[in-house]
C-alpha cells in the first residue's frame, strides 16, 4: 500500500512540476475553500480526536495541540491563502553565465519531488505542509500521529476535493499531490522510509525520538531538526537593561519552542550586577533557575526558592518550559567552548557593546543561526523573511536553519 | 579506532575552520613540496600495490587505474598546486538584506566540517579529496580501497607530514585534518557510517554496490551519484551533420567514465538519413551498437556486423565502453519518455534547430544536467567553471552536478 502511494505521488509530481504558477494558485484558493465549506466535519472529526484523546488520558498541554476550533480552523485556512502570495521559486534563473568553452551555463530552479513529512500531534500541519508543497511544486506524503488521525483524514479529504475540482484536464494540479496514509500502524514508517526510489526527503516533526528513528532507519535523506538548546552571553561590554528585556523576550514569549532560549551565560565581570536583576525580573514572569556553582556562590543568600543549584544535565536540556539555565563564564572564549559542548546547533548569540567581540563570537559559534544583539527567537521563517516554514533544520547538509519555499527546490544545470 | 579517528576531526575541523586562506594556500603548498620530495617511497609503494594486484589477478585497465609513474605523480602534485588557485567560499557573505522588524540579516558560507570519502581503485583521489577539502575548510577522514592500501598509505603520510611541517603554532592547519583508515577490513567501513556525532557527510566514489551500501546502512547523509545513463535525442530539426560530431564526442572522448553517452534516441522522420551516417562515422572509431526493433527494420540488410538487436537491458546499462544504443522515436514526448524511464538523472540532452522544441525538453527532463545542442561531456567540474570537483550528484539534495569547493560549504544565517 505504501509502495502504490509513493508511486502515485512520484507520477503526480512528474505533471506537478509542470504546472505554472497561476494554475498552482488557482488550486490553493480551491482547497481553501474546500476546507472551510468542509469545516462542519473537519471539526466533528476532530472532536472525536480529543474526546478519543481524553478518554486515553492526555494531559491538557497535549490536548490543546490536538484540538480545532473554527477559530483556529479560520487561521489555518487564512495561512493557507497566504501562501498563494508567496514568490513561487519554481522556474528561477540563477547564475547564468557564458564560458570560456562556449557554454552558455544556467542554473534553474525546480521541485524536489516528493516529500514526506511524519509528524506528531498538530493537525494544523496537515494543510500547512500542503500548502508549502504545492506552492513549490512538489507532492506531499503525509504521516500524522494516531492521535489525530481522524482529523487528518478529514483535513486530507477536503485538500483533495479542492484539487480535484479543479479539474484533471492535465493543466491543473493532480489530486495525488497530496496524499495521507492514513494506516496508523507503525509499521508503515518504518516501510515508508524505505521508498527512496519514489520519494526524494523525508521531514520529521516531533520529538527527538521520532528524527533518531528516521536517522537510523531511512534510505532517503533526512532533515533533521527542530530541537534547539539555544544560548545568549552577556558580555562584559553588553547593555545590561537592553540585555535583560532580550533574554525575556528570547525566554518568556513562547517557551514551548525550539528556538527559545535555555541557558543565559554571563560574564563574571558584570555577573554580581546583572545576575539579581535578571532573576528579580523574570521571576515576576513566573520563571526559575538553575545557577551554576558560581552563579550560586555569587547570589549566596539573595536567591529566593526560584533559584536552584544546575543538575548535571541541565545544560543538556531542553526546557520547553519557563525554567532558565544560568552560568558566569569567564569571558567569550569560556561561552564559545561551552556552546560548542551543549548547543545543538539552532540558534546562538552574543549581547555585547564591543564589534570585536561581536565578529569573534560570530566566527567561532557554527550554529545555524548566530545573533549579535537579538532574540533566538528571531529563527523562524517568517522572522528571517521566508514567509513561511516547513521545518528548522539543525543539519548542515542542503538546508540550515527555517526552511522556506526555496528550500523545498533543487535545480538543474541548462 | 574509528570512533577516536572521527572525533580527532571533528576537533581539527573547529579550529580548521578559522584558519585564514593565505594559511590554508601556504598548507597546500606544503603539502604538494612533501608528496613530490617522498615521490620514492609513494611510487616504492605504489609498486607493491600493483604487484600484488597483477600476483591476485587483476585485469589491466584496473591496473592501469591504480598504477603510479613520476609522470602521473608529477600531475596530481600540479592538481593540487591548482586549488591553491581556486577562490575560498568560506566567509562569503550573501543574501544580506535589512528586514522590516529590524534584524539585519546575512548568511555567512561556513565549511561542513567532516567529509567521510569511501572510494575504490585510484590512489590519486586520496590528494585530490585532502586539497578540496582543506582549500574549503573541511577535514577529511579517507577510506581508499584494499588494493591500493600501500599507496594510500604513503600519500597520506606525506600529506600529514606537510601539514606538520607548518608548525602547530594555533593558526595553522592542523595535522588531523587529513585521516587516513588504513585497517582494511571492511568492518571499519560499516563504523565509519555509524559516526553521524563527528561526520557531516559521506561521498562514496566507485560503482552502484558502494553506493547502496552507504545508502542502506549510513546515519551521515550520503551524496550519491557518478552513475550515469545519458541520452542526445536528435530532434527533426536537428542539424545532422553537427548532432554526428557531438554523439562523437560523448561516446568516443573518454567512454569509461560516466558522463559518456549510453543511448541516442532518433526522431523517426530524420532516422533513415541520420542512421546509417552516424554509424557508419562512429563504426570508424570502433563504436558498437544495440539498436532497438524500428532502428533494426529502418537499416535492414545496411547494417553491418557493429549494429546488433538491442536486448532488454541494453537501454538500463551504463556502458562505460565504445557501445551506443540507437531508439527511433516519434517525437520529443517519446524521448522525454524514454528518458524519464531509463535515465539516471545525470546528465541528458537534445540536438535541435528549434527553440520550441529545446525549451519543451529543457522544462520537462529533471536530470541534474540538461543540455540544448552539447555534449553529455560537459558535465564537469572544470567545464562548469567550479574548477574541480569532489564527486558528481545525481541525487536532488544539497547538491546537484558537480560538486565544487563551494558545494562542501553550508552556511549560517548572522
Amino acid at each position: 500500500m505504501i509502495e502504490s502511494i509513493c508511486q502515485r505521488a512520484k507520477t503526480a509530481a512528474r505533471s506537478l512540476a509542470l504546472v505554472s504558477t497561476a494554475d498552482k494558485n488557482a488550486a490553493l484558493l480551491r482547497v481553501a475553500d474546500q476546507l472551510w465549506a468542509g469545516r462542519e466535519a473537519i471539526l466533528a472529526a476532530n472532536g472525536q480526536d480529543v474526546d478519543a484523546a481524553q478518554a486515553a488520558g492526555m494531559g491538557p498541554a497535549l490536548l490543546d495541540r490536538l484540538m480545532l476550533n473554527e477559530k483556529r480552523l479560520a487561521g489555518i485556512v487564512t495561512d493557507l491563502r497566504q501562501v498563494v502570495d508567496l514568490p513561487d521559486p519554481v522556474g528561477e534563473v540563477f547564475e547564468a553565465q557564458d564560458l570560456p568553452n562556449g557554454l552558455r551555463l544556467r542554473k534553474q530552479r525546480v521541485p524536489l519531488g516528493v516529500l514526506a513529512v511524519i509528524y506528531e500531534a498538530r493537525p494544523n500541519v496537515t494543510v500547512d505542509v500542503a500548502g508549502l508543497a504545492l506552492k513549490s511544486g512538489n507532492c506531499a506524503v503525509l504521516r500524522g500521529g494516531s492521535e489525530t488521525i481522524r482529523s487528518n483524514r478529514a483535513l486530507a479529504a477536503a485538500i483533495r476535493q479542492g484539487l480535484e475540482s479543479g479539474g484533471q484536464d492535465g493543466r491543473g494540479v493532480p489530486t495525488d499531490a497530496v496524499q495521507l496514509i492514513s494506516d496508523p500502524d507503525r509499521a508503515r514508517v518504518l516501510e515508508l522510509l524505505q521508498m527512496d526510489r519514489y520519494v526524494d526527503m523525508v521531514i520529521p516533526r516531533g520529538g527527538a525520538g521520532l528524527h533518531e528513528f528516521c536517522r537510523q532507519n531511512s534510505r532517503i535523506p533526512v532533515i533533521t531538526g527542530g530541537i534547539g538548546i539555544c544560548h545568549l552571553f552577556v558580555d562584559e561590554t553588553a547593555d545590561l537593561e537592553r540585555s535583560i528585556e532580550v533574554i525575556r523576550n528570547a525566554k518568556i514569549q513562547r517557551p514551548s519552542v525550539c528556538n527559545a532560549l535555555d541557558t543565559a551565560l554571563v560574564h563574571a565581570a558584570v555577573a554580581n550586577r546583572f545576575l539579581p536583576r535578571l532573576i528579580e525580573r523574570l521571576a515576576a514572569d513566573g520563571v526559575t533557575f538553575r545557577a551554576d556553582e558560581r552563579a550560586c556562590a555569587l547570589l549566596g543568600g539573595q536567591a529566593g526558592p526560584e533559584v536552584q543549584a544546575a543538575g548535571p544535565h541541565d545544560f543538556d536540556t531542553e526546557w520547553l518550559a519557563l525554567i532558565l539555565g544560568l552560568k558566569v563564564v569567564d569571558g567569550l572564549e569560556e561561552a564559545v567552548a561551552h556552546i560548542a559542548a551543549h548547543s545543538t546547533a539552532h540558534s546562538d548569540g552574543i549581547l555585547t557593546g564591543d564589534a570585536r567581540s561581536a565578529a569573534q563570537f560570530v566566527a567561532a559559534v557554527d550554529s545555524a543561526a548566530v545573533y549579535v544583539n537579538a532574540s533566538t527567537r528571531f529563527t523562524d521563517g517568517s522572522q528571517l523573511g521566508l514567509g513561511a516554514e516547513v521545518a528548522i533544520s539543525t543539519q548542515r547538509l542542503h538546508a540550515r536553519g527555517p526552511m522556506g519555499l526555496r528550500e523545498l527546490t533543487t535545480f538543474k544545470w541548462v
